[in-house]
């Protein structure tokens, strides 16, 4: 074992603790709540480092070309998303203590700053496209663009470039071998159109129709080109339609056990988008009661961007869709046998 | 003193736990999660009329022709509204334990239940109408009448008639004395405009546009608009420009004692909108993942209902908007002895 | 479908919203803060019904003979546990509500309900029975005899007779097959002492004192103690050594699928703890601060109950002891290939 | 104004994201749950820092000889310890987050650490002593010295020589001008002991003898004690009981405007530790999970210094007290106009 370890030092709070410079008491008009400002940004960007290194390291494990459901690598995604979830959740609750500074109080220091504002934490950008924000997607891309500095941006097309959460899950989710030539589906074999969509499908298509109300009727023409059109025009989409139908497998048959974790993945993607919208929102908020609506400051601007960006941002939007298009359990196609002890432990 | 009381009989516990009546197992087919459904939309329903209660104690005090500064009329007011913001933080929260039921799980018994929906909650209507919403400024008017039994609508109408706490609180503002005749105020004083508007504001207004950018000129006409005209064209707005002036030398000069209460009933408002907006918009995502974008439901009108609810249905927006025209506490004029005088306490 | 159903109804609001009924209004002397002692409590009971539903819910599943590691039946048990965890977390935050109401606030009514007091839920005492708690471990026994009705207490004993959540986890932990003659253990094989313990064991035991520090050799005759000797000493436990060993390898090797739910189920048990005593904690600091010191009272010794009882009620304190006898993932026997295999799901 | 600044380097993320050097790395086995271990801790120490940057500044204000009533300095010092509140809140909630780090995953880095550990927070043990806690009254005085390094130890044995928070409370209600002579006391007036106990004393005491019921007796001793005593015998006491008479008149009265501010002190004094203590409690619960029971390691030592540390640090518990002696606001003594005149504002 190494020599002894002090607390003090292994933290570095030598330089955590002296990283803090005070504009308006550089300027020789100290606001003392300037200092508030400038910790809680430091915990968001601790935070945001945080966020950034579990979405790496869940990343590194869906990008194996296979991940074997006998490791511990689909509990391990699923943890740390979940570690994830409750970060932002604290987030969220942190804005309880900047709206204790107020607007008067913000003024104090606020033109000093100029044009520092949190729309330019690069971080939060970074983490955005790692989870699978497109440029294309993002409100205000001008703006955006001028309240980062030039390595920054690039930074940031490149992980544009780089494979995504949500793009890994649309490849885990292709991948998934339900629906594979080996897995015979005694009730639902026998296709008669080889090598295209399992009957399965049409079965569930048929059930589905039947659920629907009369003035729901519309959602089957939604269903079939979500689902089950052939034709390759999902451009512009995250998800594929063989994406699609794994993850609604997923939703509808999460009892049997290797579906469980699968489950849990696609269910914690909507945590994290609710909660990192609800940071937004509240972020919005907290910007709308500081400086309400004035008229051409950075922070107006930056108010508009939020307040659309916390609208259109939902990163896994087309995962939650899928939740349209589920039916009753009790109206669900049995499984045959044969793929239900697939999906399964070794019996005992 | 009065017999025995027994916390069981005080609570009327007997009608309160009796009264969960899953429609799903009166049809037989039961479904584990509507038990949660019903208590959770139960105790919100408490939690309403709590909320109610408290906005009544608080109409009632502010309806009175002047409150006594003297009498402890004020800070039971800003008490109970800082109840108000702590019963709806605990609202937003509750979202999380709904955010266990699936989407699966809530099919088991979704069709059971038609058309009843959250949207038909007539407390939470009536808490609008009574902190300040008008039937003109409510999204999807159509829908919302849909929504409730007509008896309950005329009932809201009817409190949209009467006083509503943004009504109230314009009223109070505008009773004001600060810029009464009464107080002179030295260096402001002998106003060359008699019955005009007090020179303060002249002043103020000066000052004002020296604090702005060049890309910020716009906010001097807005400012004239809201604070100095003089024709009467504030149709349709909640406050008068009377009410305006006392508010924005409320947020100005909160550190005299008397306008201390004052300043805390004013920010207590722009919580109270935050963490009412924030519920609808957890509400929002909690429906949107539940349902998906499922077309034709009732859900899915209540969704759209929700979005455009949480961004438009601020309430006291008016009063957030003045957070626009504060200038820097060292550029503020210095009030005359004689009205410092009256803002604090008798001397010792 | 039956016919239709309106919000107001389903959730008998009519019942709901009318059982409010303050004492000191009944005596002529209208208390405001009543309505609120009121309802937070009718909202506690309320959610004390939820989580004793939860609660039963997941009894009935382990009651089974034997749980069906193909079937859906942990996943339920785990699920319901953690809503069952979000529901303390909220129990816990609306004591900020009740922070609201001041002592002097309350000895406005306070007299009036005598000898009513939180103590006396039945509900709350119910659960923790059903959860695992004995009557020989409450504290303050004589106190909280009476505090109940006769025909409650009946109850309670009578629950604490019933197989409790602690006592059914024992139970299944005892049936875990992993140490069962059928798992041909490789290299561990070969038992000197047949119908003895498992030799996996005796190396687990070498290697964890290899793990302890000079410091720290105290732990091994605990360890001993707990999860070795052979001696039926293990009265007064609620736990078998049988089902401690099962739930050590769990902890152990949570990474092989059949593993996964088992590990969240005995970490759900430690977070329900948690939140039931957090809870227990902001209440006894509620009471605290609401009427001090005073003697004599029932709150007085209601607080110095709700202490010792935060203390002591720990429910699943056996199973967090566990975390004591883990030694690194680096340090873990391998499993035995044969085994390995039985740990995990099909291979495709 | 300055040159332009940029978020980046106004918070000197490049200082703060540099500063997380796992020591799993360093010795070549990484472990992934150490960064969130470091950064937590960081976010902790620098909420620690801003925590004594309020309290500082709350010190700095009540050690003026006289606070003027008619500025804002006691705005101000409510404001901020309501800040702290939020604070010590959302540290809190931080502990869900580490929740998700397990035993087994703690225990791939644990004892590379050591002997680091939390109890070594120097800015914790300074925030206590600053607000008041002296070293006599913590627990575990040995375990708590062999924590901190000499010149650690130096400084908080200086910060306890210097007022705290609770030590300036006391002095500060001892200034209150309530009883002074020049307050001309009309029913109360003309005591028999001129320069003894102000009279109302005594017929407060009659009134609180009054309120107590039988079993309650007990209390009127301790009253006695408490506020009449003419004896010096408060030896070990925070508050002199001077001052305790002023905060229960505080208590008492808080409804006349001069006493709404100092009200919400006493009364932020006691929220602060609540959530200090739910904080230490909550922590102590992680560390039972994390290590259990073990003996011998720093941490066991760690668990117990904790779980007594968050019984018996309570700071303002003397505050806490007082609501013991309080008596219904119907059976209050009515205050001469006289002195009513004086604790609100100037009539208008």
């Amino acid at each position: 074992m190494a020599s002894d370890v002090h607390y003090h030092d292994y933290l570095q709070l030598d330089r955590i603790l002296q990283a803090q410079a005070p504009e308006s008491t550089r300027q020789g008009r100290p606001a003392h709540d300037e200092m508030l400002f400038i910790i809680i940004h430091q915990t968001y960007e601790l935070w945001f480092k945080q966020l950034l290194y579990e979405t790496d390291s869940v990343l590194d494990i869906l990008k194996k070309p296979v991940l074997n459901d006998n490791s511990p690598e689909l509990q391990t995604v699923v943890h740390r998303m979940e570690r994830m979830i409750r970060i932002l959740q604290v987030l969220v609750h942190q804005v309880d203590i900047l709206d204790t500074m107020t607007p008067m109080d913000f003024l104090d220091f606020r033109d000093m700053l100029r044009p520092a504002s949190g729309f330019q934490s690069w971080q939060f950008k970074m983490l955005e496209a790692r989870l699978g924000l497109k440029f294309e997607q993002r409100h205000g891309q001008e703006y955006y663009l001028s309240q980062l500095r030039p390595a920054q941006v690039d930074q940031i097309r490149q992980a544009e470039q780089e494979p995504s959460l949500l793009g890994l899950v649309n490849a885990w989710l292709e991948r998934m071998p339900f629906f594979a030539p080996s897995y015979h589906w005694g009730d639902f074999a026998a296709p008669e159109n080889p090598g295209g969509l399992h009957p399965f499908w049409a079965e569930y298509r048929r059930r589905f129709a039947e659920s629907l109300a009369p003035a729901e009727q519309g959602n089957l023409a939604a269903f079939e080109n979500l689902f089950i059109q052939d034709s390759g025009e999902t451009t512009g989409t995250a998800l594929s339609r063989e994406a699609r139908r794994a993850a609604l497998f997923i939703l509808l048959y999460r009892g049997y056990p290797v579906l469980h974790l699968p489950f849990q993945l696609l269910d914690a993607l909507l945590e994290i988008d609710v909660h990192l919208s609800s940071w937004r929102y509240r972020h919005v908020n907290m910007v709308q009661r500081m400086i309400g609506a004035r008229i051409g400051t950075g922070g107006s601007s930056g108010k508009g961007y939020l307040k659309e960006a916390a609208d259109r941002h939902y990163i896994f939007r087309e995962v939650a869709q899928l939740n349209s298009y589920l039916i009753e359990r009790s109206r669900l196609p049995a499984l045959p046998a044969g793929l239900e002890a697939r999906l399964g432990f070794v019996a005992p």
